[in-house]
C-alpha cells in the first residue's frame, strides 16, 4: 500500500517563505492566526490524512461506490472516517464563524485541502462539493435558508452538491432545460433530470442540499434565464428536523476511469410530482451566481493537480528507493543499486518534484492574493490582488491538472512494469488524476477565460504587472552569483519574453479572429503556467541563497530548492519559447481543413 | 459501442508514396508481390478488423481474461473469433513459406498489424508474441524443434510465448534465476518462475509453446550465462500429437491497468518435478538470440502506439462531428454546432492525427528498409538499410508509443465527461497504450540503445546520413512556393539544427559522463522521432503538392497532407529546439541531489 505523509517542510516554505503567511497572518479578521497555530493546524491535518484517509484511497479505488435501488452505499470505511472528519471541525476551517466555521485564511485551508486531496481524492470532493453549495448561499441565500441550511453543512451533518450538467449540456449551460415552476406559496416544483452530480447519493449523511439551475416559466432563453434553486434531499420541518422526502432520486451513478469512490450520480428531479425547492437570490441570474463561486471551485480543482501529483511523486520515489535493479552506469558486474541512481529514474522523479514544487508554490502565492483580495484595508492593495487572483484562477487550474496526468504518468513509469499493475497503486493516481482537466471546466474553458475575460477584455493590463514582476525576480536571479542562478535567469527571461509574445499576438488578433486566438488558448494557458511556475522557482532560489548564505535553517533543505530550480528552469521552462511559436504561427494549419477532410 | 474502419488511403499513401511499395515489391522473393494484391489484402484484413476483432475490444476490456484453478478463460467470443484468425491465414502473413507462411513483406505485414493493433491490442499481442517465438526457433532451433513447432505455429494451431522477467529481473536480465538441469538425454529440466508472461497461459489452442530464459548449472554469472529453451505446455509425442502435460502451470494472472483481454500470466516452471525443455542454439547464448529478435518485437511495440493513436484519434473524431454543443465562437445566439467546430478541438483533432501520420510515415519507411535490408541483391544497400533500421528501431518504439498516451489522453479530453465514463471507451485507449512505453524496454532503455549502440559507438556515422537525408528534403521544402511550405521548412530546419546540436552533445559527452548523455536521452529519443516524423510529413506535403499541381489523385486527400504537415510543424516540431535545451543542459540538475535530499 502506498505512504502519504504530507509534505509540511515545502509547504511551510510555500506559506511561510514565498506566500508571505506573516502579512496574510496580520490582515484584519486573522488576529489569532500565528506560526504556531498554523503549524499545530498542519500537523494534526497530516495525522488524519495520512492516518486515515490515505489507508482509505486504495479500498475506495476498488471498491468504488455502488447504487442499489436508488441509494448509494459508499466504501468501507469511508461513512466512519467522513464521522471523524466532522468531529475534528475539518468541514468548518474555511467557513464563515457565524455558522459555525473557524474563518481561517484560504492560505492555510489550501494547504490543508492539498492534505486531502492527496490523501484520497475522491473522499475530498465530498467536503469540497459542500464548500461550494455553502459559499451559494452565504452569498445568496435569504436568512431563512442560511439558518435552516448552514450550520448543519458547515458542521458537516449533511453535505451539498451543485447540479449544473444535463445530457445535452455540458459545457455550454445556455442548454439547460430543468425547470423550476412555482407554487405560489414561495417554493418552486422542479423537473428535470441532471448527470455528473458528485456525491449526488451517498450513506455518509442524513441529508443532502442539492443546488440546482433551472428555468422558471417565463425565464428568457440561453445564460441569462437561469435560475439557481436549493433542493434538499428530505425537505427541513421549521425546528430543523428532517421532513418528507423529496422528490429527488439518483436514478444511477456513473462507471468511471478513476475517482471510483465518489459517487458521480444521475439524479432526476419531480419524476413523482416535483421537487420542492426554494429560489437563491433573484430569478434569472443563477449563473451569474455560480460564476462567483466558480473561482473557488476551480482553484480547489487546480490543487488536485498539485496534490495527485504529490501522492504520486511520494510513491515512484519510494518505489526508486526500495527497488534494486542493474547496476550503476558504466559500471559493469558492479554492485546493483537502487533504481534511483540511474539518470532517466532521477530525471521522471525530478520532473515530478520540481513540477509539484512549482504548482505549490504558485496556488499558495495566489491562495495569500484571495486572502489579501477580500481582507487587506487598502481597497487598491484589494483590488490588485484581486485581478492577480482572477488571472491567474485559469492557470492554477488548467496549469496544474495537465501536469498532473503527466506527473502521475511519470510515476507509473517509474514503476516499470508494476506500475500497470493496479496492485501497486501507481495507475491509480492517473485514472483519477485525469478527471482533473474536465470537470469545473475543461482547460479549453479556462484557457479561453484566460485570454478573454482575463486578458483580452482588459488590453492585458493584469499581465503586464505580472510581467514586470517577473522581470524583477529574473534581474536578482541575473545578478546572483554561480552556475545554478545564471541557468535559471537565462531560461526564466526566455521564458518571460515567450509569455510577452504570446500576449502581444493574443491583444493583436482577439478581437478580429477569435478563432485564431483560441488555437493558442491551451498552449498559452500552459506556457503562462510553466512560466509563473519557474519566477515561483526563482524566487525560491534566491530565498534559499540568502538563507544558506546567513547560515539559517537546514542546507540540505535549501540546497535542494536551488538544484530544483535549476531542474525546472532546463527541462521545464526550456519548453516556453516553443509553445510561444505554436501560439503565433499556429492557427492556421489548425483550422483550414474542411470537416469532410478529416 | 466506437467503431473501427482501418484508414486504407493513408495506409496506400505511406506504403506506395512515401515507403516504395514499388522498389519492396521488385525485390528478390517478392515476385508475386503487386499493387493489386497489396490493396486486396488491405481490404480483407480491415474486413476482419473492423468486422471481427473491432466489437470484441469492448468485451475483453470489461470481462478480461479470467483464472480458474490454473485455466485462464479468454473472454466471451475470443476463441472463437481466434480460429477464424487463423483459418483466414492471418497468423502466416509474414512467416517463411517453408512452414506453412505466406512470406509476404514487411511492409504489408506492418500494415496489416497495424490494423489488429487498433481494432483490438489485447487480441494482436496472442499472435504477436507467437511470431516472436517463430523467430527464435528459425533462427536458433534444430531442424526437429523447427519440424515439431514451426507449422503448428505458423499456422496458428499452437501459440508461443516468451518467458523473460522474474520478479528480482525486470530490464535487469543479468539477474535471471531459473534453472536448467541436464537430463542427460537431450533433455533439460526447468525449475523457475516467471512473471509479466504475455498469453502465457489461455484457452484458445490446445498447445503453449514456452521460450524460457534459463541458467545452465554451470553458466556463468550475469547476461553471459543465460540460455534460451523451448518448452511446451504439453510434450509432443514423434508424430505431432500431444502427449503428457508438462510441469509448467499459471500461478495467477495479473489485475492490470488496460489490456484486460490479454492474460498476463505468472507461471511456474517445476513445481511438480521440473518442466521438460529442449536446448535452443548454443548454451549461454540466449540473450543474444533474444536481442536478434529484439528488433522486430520492438518495431511491433512501436505499431502499437501508432495504432492506438489511429483508433483514439477515429473514436474521438466521430464524437467531434456529432456532438452537438455551444455555438461558432463570436456568434452569440447563432445555432448550435458540432464541437469540431470549436478551436481547442480541432487543436486536439489535428494533433492526433498529424502525429498519427507522422507515426504511420515513419514505422512503414523503416518497415520497407527492413525489407531492403533483408532482401536487396546489393549487399551495400542492405548494410545501409539495416544501419537505418537499427538506429530508428528504439525511435519507433519509443517515439510512438510515449506519443499514444498523449493521443489517447487527447481523445478523452474531446469527449470532455463522457470521455471520463468507460462506457464511451475512449478511456480504454489511455489504459491500453500505457503499457506501450514500459515492455520490450522501456523508453529509457530504447533511448539508451539509441544514444549509447545507435550513435555514440559508431561516432554517430548513420545520424549523419540521416540529418543528410533530412536536410535534403528541407532544402525541397524551402524552395516549394508558398506560405506553408515555408513554415514547414522553417520548423524542420530548426528541428535538423536541434537534432545536430543534441548528437554533437552526445557524442562529445558519452564518453566521458554516461550518466549526463543519459539524463538527454529519453528528450533525445522524442526529438529525434519529432524531427524524423517531421521529414516524413514534409515529404508527403511535397508528393501532395506535386500530385496537386499534376491535377492527379484526390485534391482533397492531398490538400489535407499539405495542412496536416503545416499544423505538426507549427505544433509538433516547434518542441525540438526546447528538447535540444534540455538535452545539452539538463544534466546538472538531474544528477546533483543526494538521494536524502529527494
Amino acid at each position: 500500500m502506498s505512504i502519504y505523509n504530507a509534505p509540511i517542510r515545502d509547504m511551510q516554505f510555500a506559506m511561510r517563505e514565498l506566500a508571505g503567511l506573516d502579512e496574510v497572518a496580520q490582515l484584519p479578521g486573522n488576529e489569532e492566526v500565528s506560526i504556531d497555530l498554523v503549524d499545530a493546524i498542519l500537523e494534526e491535518a497530516d495525522k488524519f490524512a495520512s492516518g486515515v484517509l490515505a489507508p482509505l484511497n486504495r479500498v475506495g479505488d476498488q471498491e468504488g461506490a455502488k447504487w442499489k435501488d436508488g441509494e448509494v452505499l459508499t466504501a468501507p470505511g469511508w461513512k466512519h472516517a467522513y464521522g471523524q472528519f466532522c468531529e475534528s471541525g475539518w468541514t468548518a476551517v474555511a467557513c464563515d464563524p457565524r455558522y459555525g466555521g473557524q474563518g481561517l485564511p484560504k492560505l492555510l485551508s489550501t494547504a490543508v485541502m492539498e492534505m486531502w486531496k492527496s490523501a484520497n481524492m475522491a473522499f475530498s470532493l465530498c467536503p469540497m462539493l459542500t464548500t461550494g453549495a455553502i459559499e451559494a448561499l452565504m452569498l445568496r441565500g435569504t436568512d431563512e435558508q442560511k439558518d435552516m441550511y448552514l450550520p448543519k453543512m458547515v458542521s458537516g451533518e449533511w453535505t451539498g452538491t451543485m447540479n449544473l450538467t444535463e445530457p445535452q449540456a455540458g459545457s455550454d449551460l445556455a442548454a439547460v432545460r430543468t425547470k423550476a415552476e412555482p407554487q405560489g406559496d414561495g417554493t418552486y416544483k422542479i423537473f428535470g433530470q441532471k448527470i455528473f452530480i458528485t456525491y449526488g447519493e451517498h450513506d455518509m449523511t442524513d441529508n443532502i442540499v442539492h443546488l440546482v439551475l433551472a428555468r422558471l416559466p417565463d425565464a428568457p432563453e440561453g445564460v441569462k434565464g437561469i435560475s439557481l434553486f436549493v433542493v434538499p434531499k428530505f425537505l427541513v420541518n421549521a425546528d430543523g428536523s428532517l421532513g418528507a422526502r423529496n422528490d429527488v432520486h439518483c436514478v444511477s451513478i456513473e462507471h468511471k476511469l478513476g475517482i471510483h469512490a465518489s459517487p458521480t450520480a444521475v439524479l432526476a428531479f419531480g419524476d413523482k410530482g416535483g421537487a420542492i425547492g426554494t429560489l437563491v437570490g433573484e430569478p434569472n441570474r443563477g449563473l451569474e451566481y455560480m460564476f462567483i463561486m466558480m473561482n473557488e471551485a476551480r482553484f480547489a480543482v487546480g490543487m488536485e493537480g498539485l496534490a495527485l501529483s504529490e501522492r504520486a511523486y511520494q510513491h515512484a520515489l519510494q518505489y526508486a528507493k526500495d527497488r534494486i535493479q542493474g547496476t550503476e552506469a558504466g559500471v559493469r558486474g558492479g554492485p546493483k543499486v537502487s533504481i534511483i541512481h540511474h539518470a532517466d529514474v532521477r530525471r521522471l522523479l525530478m520532473n515530478m518534484k520540481s513540477k509539484t514544487e512549482a504548482m505549490r508554490a504558485l496556488a499558495y502565492v495566489v491562495a495569500a492574493a484571495t486572502d489579501k483580495a477580500h481582507h487587506h484595508p487598502d481597497e487598491a492593495v484589494r483590488a490588485q490582488n484581486q485581478a492577480f487572483v482572477d488571472l491567474m484562477i485559469p492557470v492554477v487550474k488548467g496549469w496544474s491538472t495537465e501536469n498532473s496526468i503527466d506527473v502521475a504518468s511519470d510515476g507509473v513509469q517509474v514503476h516499470g512494469g508494476m506500475g500497470f499493475i493496479e496492485e501497486t497503486g501507481a495507475a491509480q493516481h492517473l485514472r483519477d488524476a485525469r478527471i482533473t482537466t474536465i470537470y469545473e471546466g475543461t482547460t479549453a474553458i479556462q484557457a479561453n477565460d484566460l485570454i478573454g475575460r482575463k486578458i483580452a477584455r482588459e488590453n492585458g493590463a493584469t499581465i503586464a504587472a505580472l510581467i514586470e514582476a517577473m522581470r524583477g525576480v529574473q534581474a536578482e536571479l541575473s545578478a546572483a552569483d554561480g552556475e545554478a542562478f545564471a541557468a535559471i535567469a537565462r531560461s526564466l527571461g526566455a521564458g518571460i519574453a515567450a509569455v510577452e509574445e504570446a500576449v502581444a499576438y493574443i491583444l493583436a488578433t482577439y478581437g478580429k479572429d477569435v478563432k485564431a486566438a483560441s488555437v493558442g488558448s491551451v498552449p498559452f494557458l500552459k506556457l503562462l503556467g510553466i512560466v509563473a511556475g519557474g519566477w515561483q522557482m526563482g524566487r525560491a532560489a534566491l530565498i534559499a541563497k540568502r538563507r544558506l548564505e546567513a547560515g539559517e535553517g537546514e542546507p540540505d533543505f535549501y540546497q535542494a530548492k536551488i538544484v530544483t530550480a535549476r531542474f525546472y528552469a532546463d527541462h521545464v521552462l526550456a519548453q516556453a519559447p516553443g509553445l510561444a511559436y505554436t501560439i503565433v504561427n499556429g492557427a492556421t494549419g489548425a483550422l483550414e481543413l474542411t470537416e469532410e477532410q478529416f
